[in-house]
């Protein structure tokens, strides 16, 4: 895999420890991905922003509020969302540094309570996985999310890389589309 | 109409006089729809956070950091998508006090254009616009603000409520459902 110039944003992710900054570098590629998604007018996706519960601002200054106190809020949907080929796409991006397993406490249960809507009322929806040491991306379905979820209750608490391979789609970097999670959609989805 | 409990909120909304809390009755009164629709298993819409600029950060206490510098961004997209049978439903949703137009400033450029790509990849986008003193929301079909917008350019810079009462949708109060915009969907767009 290509190294992009993302290597400010790894620095600061290592500086900065908090959820809200956590898949940093994931985030630059999808975003990237996404951007050339839209500029070619090939699908319409975003990433919300991060939930803030503001508690004081200072509006001294007209042209520019100033928010002086706030705090990160749990997010109560995925991050990304938008339209391809007239299908609602929803996702959650995460990254881990580990080169075995996935850890589901790296996704909330209200995310994944969200994920199953989505697919119940006819949308698209999916993690996307980055294993960062092992440089592999994958799109796991909601529906596999969902049942390594329930399966955590009890039992293991993470979703294995063999799972990925066996029952996710790698996704493949493409020239100016460093996750081309299109392409997996496009081949097993539409 | 029924007059729902968010005086407080209009309290809040004299006292501060920013674009981010520009719309907030409206806000509140399509959050409890959006509520509504979701505990019904009717749509699954949300509101998007809005954007901030996080410049400063304090992170002395592990378990809540504290954002103690941020700034409003312009919004890239529309506050409000999701969806509804199957279909991508996008909207921007504004309030106006004035009884004759609505003004097209209150709504960006890019988000006119982020309704247009919507439209254009099959999704379903509209805005809605809360004439509060005559009491009356209406939903407009993203092609007629595109209209209207464009116009803007050389002419009028708004909508009249005429336009809106010809070529909008005037929507409904139901029980629990204080912006039943669905219910115009269901009638004019599926």
């Amino acid at each position: 895999m290509i190294k992009y110039p993302i290597k400010k944003d790894l620095k600061q992710n290592t500086e900065i420890k908090t959820t809200a900054n956590r898949g940093m570098n994931l985030e630059s590629m999808i975003n990237r991905t996404n951007e050339f998604y839209l500029d070619n007018d090939i699908a319409v996706i975003y990433k919300k922003p991060i939930p803030i519960q503001i508690v004081s601002v200072d509006y001294k200054r007209r042209s520019a509020a100033r928010i002086t106190e706030a705090y990160y809020k749990l997010p109560s949907t995925t991050d990304y969302n938008g339209i391809y080929k007239g299908k609602y796409i929803d996702f959650e991006a995460k990254e881990t540094k580990s080169t075995t397993s996935f850890p589901l406490k790296n996704i909330h249960k209200h995310q994944v309570t969200h994920l199953r809507r989505v697919k119940e009322h006819g949308g698209i929806s999916f993690i996307i996985v980055y294993f960062s040491r092992l440089e592999k991306i994958f799109l796991l379905d909601s529906a596999y999310v969902i049942k390594y979820y329930s399966r955590s209750k009890d039992g293991r608490k993470s979703i294995s890389l063999s799972e990925f391979e066996k029952n996710g789609y790698l996704i493949k970097e493409k020239y100016r589309k460093p996750v081309d999670y299109l392409s997996v959609i496009d081949k097993y989805y539409l």
